[in-house]
């Protein structure tokens, strides 16, 4: 009989938001008028209409696919030049880092490449995840049985977690032993804190030293506020040699809902064979791409491009602004109750340290019953985040604004 | 030092389309006046303008999008409800078929789902595909680590080749050995045939008596006119238990540049743990979809919904009308020659055998050489494919009447 993937069956099947929308769905039904006033600082989607100049582009584009003479069907499968080389000229060339238009892979989102990625990896490989964790970097090494089973904790044999807390600035120490792949994501979700050039530097030291390739996604690079915080690992030397970059769209364009995302393969990036060769990565990724991928929409694309304009630039400033006015705002409310409160300075999450005694979950109860605010609970992201809890600047500034009012009722 | 997955360096690097490039361009640049008259029937690539229902719905979509309260960032994974409605209801539940709309997986394109399916099967599976195939179901089982290193031939061992040829009307004959999974593709690209009622019973009598699973490629539905030729591989009794359906939404309302498509996965479709209990597939496939997917563009799945519509399904019997209007143009006049043509009466393909003595190759040359006409030639889809070639019906009137012409004048 045919067989199937047996790995699936390790994944935790209480997934942290599924599990959050049954306890909203059952507080709501409970208490209508809670129900009324309730306010999600959960989910990191962002709220706030698509710049204009995309909607201009993508308008545009959908009148060409009407005319025969401008129909566009199949594109290429790793974008189109247009956007790669406005991509590689807007994000690095003009920041004085070579990026190659071809080393710019257009994908339709930051998560199916984080998951996607793993194809072009071995199953030997020692891969290491910070703790707490965007769970997508968990899920995909579980499905592609690269772990054991899970202990109750949720913690999988065949990982290493990089424990990320208050004490070390949720920046990990580098390990003591070699791993292969180790996933980086700064800005940081879910803890909203970055990582200095200082810091970064030893992290690829520790790479080019050991061999390690580093899967840096930088989904929120544009909100990095600090001169002294990187855009890109690319900025720190020799990360050409062992760095590959996640950039989304979906965080400072607002294509949450419109899917466009890169990744960056330098050519220098190599790995070894079964045999021990070394052999680049740039030609699988490529034929990962032409072959199980055909493109994103050429709608979306123009779209994507858009943001690259005068015009486009500017209103993702303006978005930019608006939502870490709502992080300064949340910042400030929640540490005038006497909490300890981390990120959203440099991203759009701010990262609450829970009052003794309280869990993640107490908290998360807590705020729902009495503020009637959703929020994310850190023990969600991971064993380290236990104790902690996220709050997401992705609103309206009135609901920042109410939201920061009803945390300063709440008495601990 | 990270390791690679070497499976990849077993691919063989010409594949198809890019040989074809690099002929018609070797060609061109030596021959002005030949590639001033070049028209291409190679690659199956639609060329209509995307119907005008699909461009209203899309422009509608992208206000959505500029308004903040009809703004919408992460959708379903899965795909939106009115589209997975739209899909169940007049693709399956209207024509008597029992498929719900939770049992349809909206993505961006069934070359993706095709890859991406492999995910939620073991590794020890038993693989058949047919040849002449479309080659994305061989790489992505090459990449997958399902076969060894090819032969000269291009032959991997490890998967079983079913042999299509004008001897079994290219409907393969049931295996005599089991195998686990096999891909199944009517109406068939590359050879434009279609399977009839009868031979598709077989093949799920094969499968329900074997514990295999038919992955059933349907990409081409919307051509079919003969009555005996089922839509659906679940019009066969017994195939909710054995059969997984890709169907796409490229070759009907012109979305090879939009990019949307969906999979059935029915709820009773079942496989084996390690361990050797039974599962369903449909939890694997969901989790897939969640944890390495962001859902399809608000965008095209408007614009996919709008297909459903009255206007929407006049538009697409147009575009079949006009396509398959080409494909009797086409069939004539390569007929005329005394060249035997098999399919594109129920599918945009012409499968012709090439003339005694002549290679796929050979007449490939020939053509571009003499007709400034581009084919694509059988031995590209496999083995069994030599000594054919495929004449793409997506093009424009005035070229299929032109080739057409070209064909009466050649001598063979």
């Amino acid at each position: 009989m045919a067989q199937l993937n047996s790995n699936y069956l390790k994944l935790k099947a209480g997934y942290l938001f599924p599990e959050i929308n049954r306890r909203v769905k059952s507080y709501c039904d409970a208490n209508p008028d809670g129900a009324a006033r309730l306010i999600r600082c959960g989910i990191g989607d962002v709220t706030e209409p698509l710049p204009a100049a995309v909607r201009a582009a993508m308008h545009n584009a959908v009148d060409e696919l009407g005319d025969r003479s401008s129909f566009r069907g199949y594109g290429p499968e790793q974008g189109y030049d247009f956007l790669r080389d406005a991509i590689a000229e807007s994000d690095y060339r003009s920041r004085g880092l070579e990026i190659s238009a071809d080393e710019v892979f257009v994908s339709d989102g930051s998560k199916c490449d984080c998951g996607n990625i793993l194809d072009i990896f071995g199953s030997e490989n020692r891969i290491a995840v910070m703790d707490p964790v965007y769970p997508v970097y968990v899920d995909t090494n579980v499905m592609a049985g690269h772990t054991g089973e899970p202990n109750d904790a949720g913690v999988y044999p065949g990982l290493v977690y990089l424990e990320c807390t208050a004490e070390n600035g949720f920046v990990p120490e580098i390990p003591t032993e070699r791993v292969d792949l180790v996933y980086l994501c700064y800005p940081n979700n879910p803890t909203g804190t970055s990582a200095t050039r200082d810091q970064l530097a030893r992290w690829v030291e520790y790479a080019l030293a050991n061999d390690t390739i580093l899967l840096f996604d930088a989904a929120y690079e544009a909100y990095i506020k600090d001169e002294d915080v990187p855009h890109s690992i690319y900025e720190i030397e020799g990360a050409r040699k062992c760095a590959i970059e996640f950039r989304s769209f979906s965080k400072n364009g607002g294509f949450t809902g419109v899917r466009c995302a890169f990744t960056i393969v330098p050519k220098e990036l190599e790995c070894t064979t079964d045999t021990g060769e070394r052999r680049p990565l740039h030609p699988l990724w490529n034929r990962r791409f032409s072959t199980k991928f055909n493109g994103v929409s050429y709608v979306t694309q123009r779209g994507a491009e858009a943001l690259y304009s005068t015009e486009g630039k500017a209103e993702v400033a303006a978005l930019v602004d608006h939502y870490m006015g709502n992080a300064a705002i949340l910042s400030e409310a929640v540490r005038a109750c006497g909490l300890a409160v981390f990120g959203g300075t440099n991203a759009p999450y701010i990262w609450v340290k829970a009052p003794a005694g309280f869990t993640s979950w107490d908290v998360f109860d807590k705020v729902l019953g009495e503020a009637n605010v959703v929020v994310t609970p850190g023990s969600g992201f991971g064993q380290a985040g236990e104790g902690y809890f996220r709050i997401s600047a992705f609103n309206s500034r009135e609901n920042a604004l109410e939201v920061a009012r009803r945390f300063q009722d709440l008495t601990w």
